[in-house]
């Protein structure tokens, strides 16, 4: 009976993870849209279609425990893309809502990795390796973007906002 | 001129990171009289001595940009709040609860893990060296507990949760 209550709370958490991912998925044009650095545009726009695969990826774990992706909103992540928005509509100096568009942007990103870690753990734990295996996928490239936006900020975007004129 | 704009962002970020800890503060007194496991217990007790310290931290960061913590609400952090509250009344068997509990410390972790990066990051290209290195106390003991809290899952309570009868 609790394994039953440990796979309906994997189940919440999967669905969670789904609402989460499709307002990401929103929110990212916006982001690629409002950033000024190329390098940071073009990390916004391979990071969309990343986010798609990784829709498509929750898709087929939903197929795999015969459950459906639901209709609940992921508040946590409704605050993040809130945050994202009204940095977007603060009118910064491009240079320095680049700064800001990476802060939100690894908010998000460690979401997704705090979100995938556990379900990958929780995955193994109940002995869905073939599920474990397809949520590891996504937290390496979660993690990988993360770390990308580390090196965008620490290689160039922050420097060139602090030495703008 | 731009270098003041980016000094604007970074103390609305500590701001917002203020208000994030002091949300988690009172979250935490919950979630540890909620788990069930005397490790995961123990682990959000110590989690409120550090986050004490990590206020004060901030205080003394406030103090050497002259500058005061604010009013304003993390939004991101009353998602995730939040979402850790509706797990604590949805009447968990007490070990599945924990795996719960687990999971939104963890994206509360995660949270201040982006949050503490971003902001050290920013200090060190504004050349606030001792605002960067507090930020990267408080950051290395956030990534401790997001590890701890990973160990507790993966050793013992998670397991727990799927053998319970």
């Amino acid at each position: 009976m609790s394994a039953q209550a440990l796979k309906e709370l994997f189940i919440k958490e999967l669905q969670d993870t789904y609402s989460s991912e499709t307002q990401i998925m929103e929110a990212l044009p916006k982001m690629a849209e409002a950033a000024s650095s190329q390098q940071l545009k073009q990390a916004f726009q391979t990071h969309i279609q990343e986010t798609q695969g990784q829709i498509q990826r929750l898709d087929q774990v939903f197929q795999m425990l015969k459950a459906d992706p639901g209709g609940n909103t992921c508040e946590a992540t409704q605050g993040l893309v809130e945050e994202a928005e009204e940095i977007m509509g603060e009118g910064l100096a491009p240079e320095v809502l680049d700064v800001a568009l990476i802060m939100a942007a690894q908010k998000v990103e460690h979401y997704e990795i705090a979100a995938y870690g556990s379900l990958r753990t929780l995955a193994e734990t109940c002995g869905m390796t073939d599920v474990a295996r397809l949520l590891e996928e996504t937290l390496e490239e979660e993690k990988a973007t993360d770390q990308k936006l580390n090196q965008l900020a620490e290689g160039d975007v922050n420097m060139r906002a602090f030495k703008a004129a």
